[in-house]
């Protein structure tokens, strides 16, 4: 029944802490027949989280359950487990890689960080890193939008994106974020050790965490409004040095 | 009250008509207490495609009605419309341009189409094809992820695609499309007129839309899924083209 990689949660109150908790449940297992309270809550959040209510009998859940006290309610999700730095630092060096690393200064649509994880797996990319702050988490929307790239690509949740990028530095990668105002990509030499840093839907990269980069990249922009949408920017950013890479 | 290239619909069958034929509608104006049937399906579309009604009273709906026969319900919405692929082809000649057109092969996410269209928008392309069939339309959604490139960007919705490539190279423009197995976009020549074909976010770009097409590009891809977001690939591409175009 368990894939690899799939959590299980009992009980009531444990379902309805996970989905409060951000947890990306995939399906949940429900006594047919319940209405009280708690599982009200239930039904309601799956139903905002888009999670499928599958309801079976009391049998079939004693089957299912480990614990023997799921109180009518199990659910599914996927354990994404959220990587350390050094694990990214580690991949690179067993591909025998420059690290390429994405930075993510504060993403906050799930879609959006979703393609980035699919792109940065696909540039080949050692590993994503997202502030533990204000920006969108691994939920289950983001696991769905990376097309299975979670899977593959560590990401790690850091508490200050300006000072890792500093101690990362002392590794030896040079960081580029993304902007406007910033050297023509193409004119930039993107290969060797390199962060990519990709800023928020609206206000682009903060303050702190540009400071911090060696270069400011522009995408050449011929139209009439402001911005590509944040996964796109951070593709074309990333294929760019993927070209540079190979060139 | 009313902005510039914005529509009003005045009128229960009107409204209810507009949501079935897509019609970007933003907001409804209704008649507070209205319980009948034609009102409830305007409230379930309006749920459905996520569209604010705002409730008052009948004063305030004769004010804002022209036609003096509202029924209890106006509807306003952006007026985005189709342009015909001639004006796509005039813009590039005002411009003093080699035509750059993006195909869209049934793109099914509003996102992605919203996206692409701020994309092309961005990369200089004078327009973007879609098909009329089963493809998603220029829907609120859609506007709203274009960030305002809908307003710039003509979008022409065609019949039958292959058939529109097929007049579209007698006016000298090739046709790449975007897929797995073709050439590495960077050994290509994508200069000169040129129409960007990209795929449904599925099953990709179809046989006989594919088989019109003069070259296949592919991006070089290392990670361990298959494919970038479709409108990820669409920017990985065009810009591409941006790159040689101004080499």
């Amino acid at each position: 029944m368990m894939e690899q990689n799939e959590f299980r949660i009992e009980g009531r109150n444990a379902v309805i802490e996970a989905f409060r908790s951000g947890k990306p449940i995939d399906k949940i297992f429900m006594l047919d027949g319940c209405q009280d309270g708690p599982i009200m809550t239930i039904k309601r959040e799956a139903k905002k989280h888009n999670v499928l209510i599958k309801y079976v009998t009391r049998d079939r859940l004693d089957q299912l359950s480990e614990t023997g006290k799921h109180q009518g309610v199990i659910a599914y999700g996927a354990a994404y487990e959220y990587a350390e730095v050094e694990d990214i630092l580690a991949k690179a060096r067993e591909k025998g890689e420059d690290p390429f690393i994405f930075i993510l200064d504060n993403i906050e649509d799930p879609h959006n960080l979703g393609a980035i994880i699919r792109t940065a797996n696909l540039a080949g990319a050692h590993g994503v890193i997202i502030p533990k702050n204000r920006a969108v988490g691994l939920t289950a929307t983001v696991a769905k939008a990376s097309a299975g790239a979670l899977a593959y690509t560590p990401v790690a949740k850091v508490t200050n994106l300006a000072q890792t990028i500093e101690e990362l530095k002392k590794e030896g990668i040079w960081f580029v974020c993304a902007d406007m105002g910033g050297e023509t990509m193409y004119k930039l030499n993107l290969t060797g050790p390199i962060g990519l840093v990709i800023g928020n839907e609206g206000s682009g990269v903060g303050r702190l965490v540009k400071d911090k980069c060696d270069f400011v990249a522009s995408i050449p922009m011929k139209g009439d409004i402001d911005s590509l949408n944040a996964s796109v920017a951070a593709g074309v950013l990333a294929f760019e040095i993927v070209r540079q890479r190979n060139a």
